[in-house]
């Protein structure tokens, strides 16, 4: 491993393993699901090309820059799934010239402004809230998304995809009985509403889902069409407590050098602060918010997380690793350690100070 | 202001008003202290200009990359302010070759690492740690700090440049007295070290200070020659609330387009989130965690943060803005707000996804 600064470095073969795991659970769920993993955790090119290797054709990402990089990567059905940015609106009507677009509305406004912004043709989702309240029109509120998708269908270049949802309150549970209960809730709501706009005579409504914890506890899905999560690529620290992983399925870390260390206070100093790792945190079994937890280089790949070690603290360049008298006896200054992140899409993956 | 995306703008009239302010309060504290802003907040050759035009010569910064970027922007005499990584000295003895570098050590054995790899001279501070326990040799150690000093003394390319410190605890502070006791406090320890070793005939000890919450409520500086702090290049909403600066002191901030709204829960959804912001957080005065303030723009610069209007919540790329139902019925969809950051170093002054 050959580090001289913070990088982020990714284990292949996890990360390959971790695309299969759930490309499978998505084909053995049925042949009518259609896979469209998230790439706003990775953000790689390279790693794309690993999902394509699984069959991947479709993706999704969180902003119009990501959609234009995937683009050019040679993805050619991408939904942005991030409410439209009326700001960038000439980019996207430029992108859906050139590729499948889907984009994110949730009031018949949005369609007004597509129609009257959009040369090409784009895919239209409406977004629903089941009870994260971020985006999306209250999943209740049937009267509002039938007129959005009324609105849809009298439009010109707008094609009705369906209903997406992200039910992004599994990041706050401690339990997959939890989670089981968010994904079932949520599937619940969201066939509630297809159902009653199919007894109206509107017939095929997609469903699109997706996020991490609740699509890695299911084995098998149902009632939806689209599966959209996309941090299981890599997983993290927050994903491990969830439940929704192993520390074995983490497949990135920041390999960070160490620059100080006091044996007085059983605490190393690396290299790697808050821009490389981000300020997100994670609450550890006994009850702190933690930065990350911490192994020793294997190769190029890394080891079990150390016991009794975490990342206790970071600044802007500085992390501060908690760790046990034994371990640090072992730690010199200028080794590496490897940092397994709390939150792997917050991870800086470019090259940047 | 022409803005699509979650941009960084400046108000270069109130960034240079900060620069010329600091400038004076150390040149007004006497001849013999050095200004040597540290430009790890900016991280811009442009605003590295505004600095000159105020007199600066001398900078510090929070990593070799940042040392090699403004050694291409000629800046010739850098203090490289982190513990040395020795995984870097290449580079490190390459930038020693072109320009006066200075450097951070923590004992002995850094120094007989700097000595054996060196080619070229560089600058040598003792990193002293008066309380904030995240790098240096704890103030009360003199014994260590005085072998360290001899090591240096007995070196052929290292210069002993004096003792450095930075007071990171004055983050922690809620009141301006709380400030100005660690200021105090930290001068007192500082010279008690180089008291001591004045006595035993080593004279000539400088002292390097720097931390914006304490450098921006004293008017004089006094016991130190070398001043380091960094971030009231544009402050932000922590130094606000510490009482280390006004509203209209923040320089910076982040224009992001709003793509939602939800009057029925007075939130509006910005396209910016924590990898624009960055995940860290202020206390606000009621009591709540909060990743931004938010105002109007104005021309292409910013009005006074609103009222009651707070950013509550950052996931990858969203923010949500909780307002009042005033402030809500005046913003739509695809306007732009600005954010006031919590934490202006952490902002991404990059192009990036």
């Amino acid at each position: 491993m050959n580090i001289e600064k913070p990088t982020l470095i990714i284990d292949k073969e996890k990360v390959k393993r971790n695309i299969e795991r759930m490309a499978n659970r998505v084909s053995a769920s049925g042949s009518g699901i259609r896979f469209r993993p998230h790439f706003k955790t990775h953000r790689s090119s390279e790693v794309g090309e690993w999902f394509r290797e699984a069959g991947i054709t479709a993706i999704a990402v969180s902003s119009v820059e990501m959609a234009v990089f995937f683009a050019k990567h040679r993805w050619n059905d991408i939904t942005i799934a991030i409410m439209v940015n009326p700001l960038q609106i000439r980019t996207i009507d430029e992108l859906a010239g050139r590729v499948k677009l889907g984009v994110l509305v949730d009031s018949p406004q949005s369609i007004d402004f597509l129609e009257a912004n959009l040369n090409h043709p784009v895919s239209v989702w409406i977004k629903i809230d089941t009870g994260y309240h971020r985006t999306g029109i209250n999943w209740n509120n049937k009267e509002l998304i039938m007129e959005t998708i009324n609105r849809i269908k009298e439009s010109n270049n707008l094609n009705f995809s369906g209903l997406l949802t992200h039910s992004g309150m599994s990041y706050a549970v401690r339990s997959t009985d939890e989670l089981r209960g968010i994904y079932l809730d949520t599937i619940s709501k969201m066939n509630d509403i297809r159902d009653s706009f199919e007894k109206k005579g509107i017939r095929g409504i997609k469903i699109s889902y997706g996020d991490t914890p609740t699509c890695s506890i299911m084995e098998r899905f149902h009632g939806i069409d689209e599966i959209r999560c996309g941090n299981f690529v890599y997983y993290d620290v927050q994903q491990l407590y969830l439940g929704a992983c192993k520390t074995e399925d983490i497949g990135a870390a920041v390999a960070c050098p160490v620059i100080a260390r006091y044996p007085e206070r059983n605490e190393l100093i690396l290299y790697g602060g808050a821009v490389h790792l981000s300020k997100d945190t994670a609450l550890h079994p006994d009850g702190r918010k933690i930065y990350g937890l911490v192994s020793l280089p294997q190769g190029n790949e890394w080891g079990e997380p150390l016991e009794e070690t975490v990342v206790s603290s970071l600044s802007q360049e500085h992390g501060i690793v908690r760790t046990t008298e034994k371990i640090i006896k072992q730690v010199k200054v200028g080794d590496v350690l490897i940092v397994l992140p709390v939150h792997s899409c917050l991870v800086n993956t470019q090259e940047s100070f």
